[in-house]
């Protein structure tokens, strides 16, 4: 099978070749394509070193698969255009993943949305990670309310993002000056930031709705009462997040901890006694999402849960939730 | 006056030597008292280089008020001998917080319930800081449920918590090597750890029962629906908290902000637009506990507000609301 990765030197576009890798797709001919600005140069990928082309829609005509890691503008621009030529495509950008026919997938949770569709959207990697522990508790006890606060890595803003927390956490140490801030809308290292994405006129930024909105359309639940607050922490590829849910029927941990327990996706990370929770140093890399921290919340009497997650923004909330709906398209 | 801080050589004991300055308390002697370990040391104050003593509670008899900055067996063991002997003690360990006949106070909140008592509890940090914004929230539009996420600094954890931070990261990005711990449960750089203070068997840190039950006792709400999920993360010294509400009332954005704005000991940092918005980065050192991100939150329907707050957890979080409570003390 051809397969392109579209914008292949962003995080997750170098995470979306590593995945297809270690998932052995069935990759005949791997083709990474990208900005002019990129192309020529050669990475070393599990099919050999690729050189880098520069995308046209030319170039990606002759394609069985094209994963998209690039920005909104872009994939407006080509997304459907692509799949109108019969390239199957996954993107990873925002720009159409509301659009009602356009499945928004995540495979553990609505894979059935595919079908025969030839363009799927991968969602926004907060709603990713959170709606793989969600699913499985709507199902066995309902969800009428979820409150999401998050915990979010530097990675959400790319390559770029990581090296800025990096180069300003040693400007701090190091130098003892104040950290500067290009990527992000203020420096980032020992701080934390409640602006992700834009502000929209209801208050809540771009990222926080997106949590809602994408939540609402990958469980099939239009009119689940749900909020977040994100946040920017000086972590850089696990997103965290601490979610309080209500649900429909009478919940204990017990019971969630067991249903989670069966779920796919989900890894229960949660023996307090030994001081074992979902944490960004044991969820990075890791493909499965952390669940822990799982208890009853009497603010919501015996429909109330806690949990908090982690899981790899760059993986689960990106590269690998691409993959994963790649390998269930009719290719 | 004759004023005495107990734990002079802490994190927290530091403040207080600071905050007593620059409120210009009518001290007359400062006397410092610490561990023996830490005897015979000078520390510069406001009042000039001063000797710590090892502390006995004989030595501690003469003072007419004493700012308590040691661990709960301490407080336990001598705060109320000292109050008998008619010391002013001010206590900011959670030894005593709970205790019927000790008042709890936030003197924004509650101040009249210092009376004429001898020994006042200062409460838990996240908690000092979060009852500032809700209680002129709930003297406004009632408030039934709270659901708080924090975001808390090394800090909390005292100054061996923030050295800890601070090598464990030049460890990380200058020696390429895995971070250390001894004060934190797991290392902080780069990371965040859901587990501040003991598990208790509902699954709860005691910080975050801390949170639940501080925070009902100052506001004098013991049935309030409050929970709370305490998260350490790779800051120095400001505790962030996200903050749901539901209120007995109506309530619009506008006119929390209007409330928050009238409030003592909150400042509204709330311009989006701007990027404006409460960080660790700008609440350091500040007395005010920062507000924004003041936005309805449509799960609780026209009752629901969000809030993101930012406050200088050795300040308001401890050392200055332990001198604000000294201040309204019979002295």
């Amino acid at each position: 099978m051809r397969v392109g990765v579209i914008g292949a030197t962003g995080a997750v576009g170098r995470e979306l070749v590593e995945v297809l890798g270690k998932r052995r797709f069935p990759v005949g001919k791997l083709r990474l394509l990208a900005s002019t600005r990129s192309a020529g140069t050669t990475l070393p990928t599990p099919w050999g070193d690729t050189t880098i082309e520069a995308f046209t829609p030319e170039a990606a005509r002759g394609l069985d698969l094209a994963l998209l890691a690039v920005s909104g503008d872009f994939a407006k621009a080509h997304a459907r255009a692509l799949a109108a030529q019969g390239v199957a495509v996954v993107d990873n950008s925002s720009a159409l993943r509301l659009d009602a026919d356009v499945p928004l997938v995540v495979p553990e949770v609505n894979a059935d949305a595919i079908g025969a569709h030839r363009l799927v959207a991968n969602p926004n990697c907060t709603t990713a990670i959170l709606v793989v522990a969600l699913e499985p508790l709507r199902r066995a006890f309902g969800l009428k309310r979820v409150i999401v606060s998050s915990y979010q890595a530097a990675s959400g803003a790319g390559a770029e993002g990581m090296a800025e927390l990096e180069r300003e956490t040693r400007r701090v140490l190091l130098e003892g000056g104040p950290a500067g801030h290009e990527v992000f809308a203020h420096p980032l290292p020992f701080n934390v930031i409640p602006h992700i994405d834009a502000f929209q006129p209801n208050g809540y930024t771009r990222e926080e709705m997106k949590v809602a909105w994408e939540s609402r359309k990958i469980m099939g639940m239009p009119d689940l009462l749900i909020s977040c607050t994100a946040v920017r922490i000086p972590t850089f590829r696990v997103h965290a997040e601490a979610v309080t849910i209500e649900t429909e029927r009478p919940v204990t941990p017990e019971a969630a901890r067991a249903v989670l327990a069966a779920a796919a996706g989900v890894k229960v990370v949660d023996d307090v006694a030994n001081r074992v929770y979902p944490m960004p140093l044991t969820a990075t890399g890791q493909d499965d999402v952390e669940v822990g921290r799982i208890r009853a919340n009497p603010v919501f009497g015996d429909c109330g849960l806690d949990l908090f997650l982690c899981g790899d923004q760059l993986l689960k909330g990106a590269a690998l939730n691409a993959v994963q709906i790649a390998e269930r398209m009719r290719l």
